[in-house]
This record gives C-alpha cells, structure tokens and sequence, in this order.
C-alpha cells in the first residue's frame, strides 16, 4: 500500500461507501416509518420522531445523516425535509429492503458462498419474514397493475382458483375480494407464511372460501379438490420450476393435477439479456447476483418461450413488464 | 403507491443500489484474491479464475457484473480488467470490508437496534474476525507512517511498552521488530484474539519478549511486570474509556498502574466536527453511525483534549491524520 494517498480524493469510495450505508438507513427509515412521515408532512424532526417512537436519538439522526449523505433528505441540524431523490427512493423502498435487510446475510457471506466446497446443504442464510414483508410491496407496483388486466382480460369466469407459491396469501385473498363468487387454494412450502395466510384470510372474512396446502408445488400430489381449480397462477416463484427439464415435466404435471385449469398465469422476474453492466437498473443486478449465489437458475424470457408447449400450454398472450427485473406475465392456456 | 411509474427513470435508485451490491463484491473480491491479481496483472478471466480458486462460476461473473456497474472494472464478456475507480477502490478495499463483512449485521438490524425497548444487553452483533483482517490493513495507511513517526520522535529509550486494546499483537510485534532491547506487554479483553497474539509472536520468534494479559483496560489490577513499563500505546481502543469522567478516572489510574510509563501514544479515529452530510469522506459516515448504534460514546479532537490534564497528562505534540475518520495520535507525557 501506499502511503502518500489523499482521503479527499478518494470521491468514488466515498460515493459507493456512503451509498451503502444509506441503503440500510432506507430499509430502517421505511420500516420505522419515516418515510412515510415525510412524504405525507414534508418535514420532521429527529429528536420529535425518535421520541415519539422511543427510539435511541443519535442512533435515529446518524439514519438521518446517512439518508442526507447521498440526497434522500435534506439536514438542517436536527430538522429533516424531503430532497430531490426522495420520491424516487420512497417508490423504490421495498426493492432496498429486500436488498439490505431480506437478503444481507447472502452477500455478507460471498466470499465463503462462492467457494465450491462451501455450497452443500443450506450454505446460505437470508431473512424469510424481511424478503415476505419487501415482497409484499414489490408486488404491487411490479405486477399488480399487470396482474388485474390479465386477470380482467381473460374473458371467462373461474370457480376455483390455485396460487402456486402463495406465501401469506395477499394476492388470492384480493383476488376473492374481487371475485365474490370465487373460491381459492394456497398452495407453498413454506408452513410458517401459510399460518399468516390462514390468519389474514380468517380476519378478512374468508376463511369459508379459502383453503391453504402445505405442499412444495415440485412433488405434490393429487387432491380431490384440485379438480374443481379453473384458474392457476404463480408468482415470483416460477423461476423455482427451472431448469428446463423439470420445468417442462412439472407444467405438464400441472395438467395432469388441475384437469379443469384453462388458464395458467405465470408472473416472474426474468433474467436480463444484453444490458450493459454500467446500466442496470435498480433491483436488477442484486436480484440476479442473488440468485447466481444461492445456485438457483433464473430463465430468460426466451427460456420461458421455450418450454410451453412441451409442457403443454399455449402461451396466449405475454405481458411484458420489464420494471426492475425483466419481469413478465404469461398467460397460457391447455393445449 | 403511483403505478404510473417509470423504472429507467429511477436513476439515483439504481445508483444506490448498485453501489451497495458493489460493495458487497468489494470485500469478496479483496478476500478472494481478485483485487490483488488485477492490480499485478492488470487482467484476469472470470472462469479461468473461478476455476484456478474452485468458485461458483455463475456467482463469480457476478461479482465482477456488481464491480463492473460501478465502475471499479470494465467487463468484456468473461474478460476483466480495471477500470477508472479501481486504484482507490483497491487502497480502499479494508474499509469497505469493515462495514459489508465486519459491521453488516449490525447495519443491517437498525431498526430494531435503534429502538430503545431492544437495547439493553447484546443487542448487536458484528463479525469480530472480520473487523480484525480489516483493521489490520486500515491500520497501515490511516496509522502506521504517523505511529512510527510519533515512535521515533520520542526521544527517549524505552525498555517496556504496553500495548491497551492490544488486538492480535500486529503492533506490539512490529515495535519489538524495530527495537531489539525492547519487551513488551499486550492488554486485550478479547480471550480470542490474544490466542492468536501468543502463536503469532511465537512464530515471530518473539515468545519471550513479550507477554499477553486478558484484562479489562478499565477494570485491570496492578502487575508486578507493569512497574516496568516505560511507554504506554492505545490504538483504535482509546474511545472505549470515553464518557467523560471514566476516562479522567481511568487516565488517572494509568498513572498509578504504570508508574515509571514516561509516554503514552493514543491513536484513534474521533468523530468529526462541521463536516457537511453530502461531503462525508468514505468511512467517516459508516463508522460515526456504527458507534452511535452501538451507543459507544465517540470523542470529538476537542473531547480529547480536555481530559488529559485531569487525567494526570501533558499533551506532548498531537499528530493530526485525519485519513477517513478523523485519526488523530496524542503524544501524552506524565504530568
């Protein structure tokens, strides 16, 4: 090393540096509520805000000043107003949280992760409950608005529908509200998200048309009330499909399973083609970077293409997204 | 939330973003050996280093895709080779470990740390064998030239030196390397890391110049072997005596602990004064909100330089180094 090197000059460090640490405070700020407080009052004040909340003040102003360093906020002493990437940042939230708080102890640990003789059994840990509470935001601005005109545009009504990796059951329980005269099935393998999806439907009135499986959607069996399943949807979990042959057996297993499904929605984070490293969007390469790390394959659009009608579908119409994860939606039909 | 959304115009977001999946890859990429190939050999392949290592392929195209995003590498398909932020990345690599693998965890649970209800006991937790192997090196840029200086500067023979906070004994083994006449004793809370002390200066051949004592630096009991001590160094450890009056007490016990120490070198990083939130230098901010979660008091310069006199001291001559985290070094001489 060196010795004659000027701190000062170190402005690229400094930006990545400070950046990383803001991203912790968006998560912590989101979490804390406040974000919130600022988009809707337009200004706070710290020792107020960590008051109010019984929070450790210097703690709470070092959130403040991390958020100020790369111009989330602005800082004038202890009073707080919203600077010019404030919108951008509370829209984008979620994405960071899932990031720096679901997903920190994956990339803590890259170094030993990227070994070889390292990457058996569970050789990677990341906070379930923290990527569910992300995810719950991610998805409404990633497919929401994408999912409600696929689901408006499929010109026929469902009695049953099936959701496919439902984790706490958001998107079947807004799916019944819409659809009174519907019922649904939860189907994931994660019993503890099921436990909140039992819960949530319960107090939202609908336990009576609800129904949740434990079951890994890879290897389940057959159930007398698959049959009555009209329509099938799977959201940012189709990827858990892959690789191409187990993809292509399971979506032919799906119509063996739901013989009366005529509609299949699949909604998923594609992997990118042909964007230059020094122009990815936000989400995208954590996201991507994450997935090379824990081993799981992640499908391009034209792999999805692919495997369609060797698993038996008809792609009926593709709603390309393209958010912050190459995302699209499917829309198949039995063959 | 606005579905009217534009993901490519969320520029700052992606910034941000990537700068923090970036930063990850940064301490990967120096413990993985990446950093130090290409800056010998100006080029490395992605696979054929994936191999040579036995990584993960797939993972270690992305680490370089998480580098490459910000402009620490350029990326020719597997091809990679460093890029216009690559020098002050690679003189900066330390500080990013200390906070992407030393400190994540802590940075990571700020919402909960930052409530009061959750902070009692050990209410965080950081990676104490990585904070090490990133000290180690920040420690030869941000003190090292200044400490020998302070050390040469001395004037004075000594034939004991005490080390507080003494760490792996990097320091202590240097000093007796450089003044063969010289023992020395190292003081460490930390059981763990003077094991380590004790084979290291083994293996130096230093075993019988020097001892290692497990000791509260704030609690300790007089030593026979401390009568001899003629210089005492406190390095990157001295906050801990802080507040205010247990370091006046503590200074003051120093005194009598060590009563024939005619010097004492204090190194530390202090917390910065006016330094505007947009203007923070790389560390600075990670380190000031680290200790502000951690509720370790953090001195200012100033700070400092009111205890000496109650503490028994004369400040000597005060070596400003103000690297990342405004270091200082206080040469101290017995009042």
């Amino acid at each position: 090393m060196n010795t004659a090197m000027d701190a000062r000059s170190w402005t690229t460090a400094a930006r990545l540096y400070n950046s990383t640490v803001a991203a912790w405070a968006i998560g912590a700020a989101w979490e804390l509520g406040a974000l919130d407080e600022l988009a809707e009052h337009g200004v706070l004040d710290t020792f107020e805000f960590a008051t109010r909340h019984d929070l450790d003040a210097a703690s709470t102003l070092g959130m403040f000043r991390a958020l100020a360093a790369v111009g989330v906020v602005r800082r004038d002493d202890t009073k707080i107003v919203p600077a010019d990437a404030f919108a951008e940042i509370h829209q984008t939230r979620s994405l960071f949280h899932w990031l720096v708080r679901g997903s920190a102890e994956l990339f803590r640990q890259m170094p030993s992760v990227l070994r070889n003789e390292n990457r058996a059994g569970e050789f990677y840990r990341r906070d379930p409950a923290a990527i569910a509470f992300a995810c719950k935001e991610i998805s409404t601005f990633c497919y929401d608005p994408w999912f409600w005109s696929a689901v408006d545009g499929l010109g026929t009504d469902f009695g049953v529908v099936l959701d496919l990796g439902c984790g706490s059951g958001e998107r079947l329980r807004q799916v019944l509200h819409r659809h009174p005269g519907t019922r649904g099935i939860g189907v994931d393998i994660a019993g503890e998200a099921l436990k909140v999806a039992e819960k949530d439907a319960a107090t939202a009135g609908l336990a009576d048309r609800v129904t949740f499986v434990e079951e890994d959607m890879l290897s389940m069996a057959t159930r007398p009330e698959f049959a009555d399943v009209e329509l099938l949807t799977c959201f940012m979990a189709g990827h858990d499909l892959w690789p191409r042959e187990q993809c292509v057996r399971t979506l032919r297993r799906f119509r063996d399973l739901f013989p009366n499904a005529r509609r299949f929605l699949i909604g998923d984070a594609t992997r990118s083609v042909g964007i230059p490293d020094d122009e990815l969007p936000v989400f995208m390469l954590g996201f991507e970077v994450a997935h090379d790390m824990m081993g799981a394959f992640m499908p391009t659009v034209e792999d999805w293409e692919s495997v369609f009608a060797d698993g038996g579908w008809r792609l009926r119409r593709k709603h390309t997204i393209d958010m912050v994860a190459s995302e699209v939606i499917f829309e198949l039909e039995r063959r």
